[in-house]
């Protein structure tokens, strides 16, 4: 009974990530709240974005230069691995991290048939002059954990430190409630204080 | 760090209601990720839902008509009145309802100068022939109370039926963590079972 063209915007707002039908509907309602001027700032800020980023050719996140600000200024001796280059905005929101970033665009999954020359591995060994230290932050799932050990052992004969985020309860959890795998973890890793 | 296109989709998203910096950050990385004919479907909802949503004359709700398909199809006997449009979704969503709706496009706030007048009010009275009953359906606020008693005390010299929505524990709530505003109403308006 709702109207076609408000569902039609309804749905379209589900297709963006983890939004339901009742997020959909909010947003739906502000658009058509919003004044004209609002909404084609929103129009253009989508239409730009994918008509001008690409993906950096140094580290792989999305820039809309040939290589990225981060690239250039970086401090270039230690390199933050990840899978997507929406974690490293993850990284950029703690902002406690000045060095090189690198987004392997996935994560080995042989089963799926995905090797090394799938992913953006390559082009991370010809960055490693001058690296002194590789943090691996692909995440703690099967192809995750793969793919930090295959790196591991590439990059740890170069003489170069390789490092794994540390895993454990997180702050302001409760142990009661920690997973069994993450409670685990946390008591392996234990450090003395 | 981040690029500055990407930044500006992310404060465009970040004007939706109740979206965060991590919820627009993953809307703004699924846009690029999306392919050109998916973007091109989102854009034009927004335009067609913009450029042709207006208020049905009947009852308030947004529509591409100039009576919606509600006002034209609906169980005639029983109005449910509601402050916005986007509160006749949710009504909409459970489906047990099939009578009129009438959105009043505010509620009662004498303090800011919100007067009867300046709501839906004297078309809500003139649609009332033919109707045995009025749901006030107004948020349990100070506004929406102070509206539903408005309006009963002018509706029900009329001989038709006012009544409001149920109030008390929400399914699935429990007691022991019920505001104690919500505790008095449940118990107030207690049944027998």
């Amino acid at each position: 009974m709702e109207s076609e063209i408000l569902s039609r915007l309804i749905a379209a707002f589900r297709s963006l990530p983890a939004v339901g039908q009742k997020s959909a509907t909010r947003y739906a309602y502000k658009i058509i709240d919003m004044t004209e001027g609002e909404v084609q700032n929103l129009i253009d800020a989508i239409v730009d974005a994918k008509r001008t980023l690409h993906f950096c050719r140094e580290c792989g996140n999305y820039t809309e230069l040939l290589v990225c600000e981060r690239c250039l200024s970086a401090d270039k001796s230690t390199i933050c691995v990840v899978r997507d280059p929406k974690d490293i905005s993850a990284f950029e929101r703690i902002g406690d991290y000045n060095g090189l970033y690198h987004a392997l665009h996935g994560t080995l999954d042989f089963q799926k048939g995905i090797n090394a020359e799938h992913l953006r591995i390559r082009e991370l060994i010809s960055r490693l002059n001058g690296v002194r230290e590789v943090i691996v932050a692909t995440n703690p799932d099967i192809g995750g954990e793969l793919t930090a050990t295959y790196l591991a052992q590439i990059i740890k004969p170069l003489g170069i430190k390789v490092t794994r985020l540390a895993h454990g309860i997180p702050m302001g959890g409760e142990i009661e409630y920690a997973d069994e795998l993450t409670l685990k973890r946390a008591l392996s890793d234990r450090k003395e204080i």
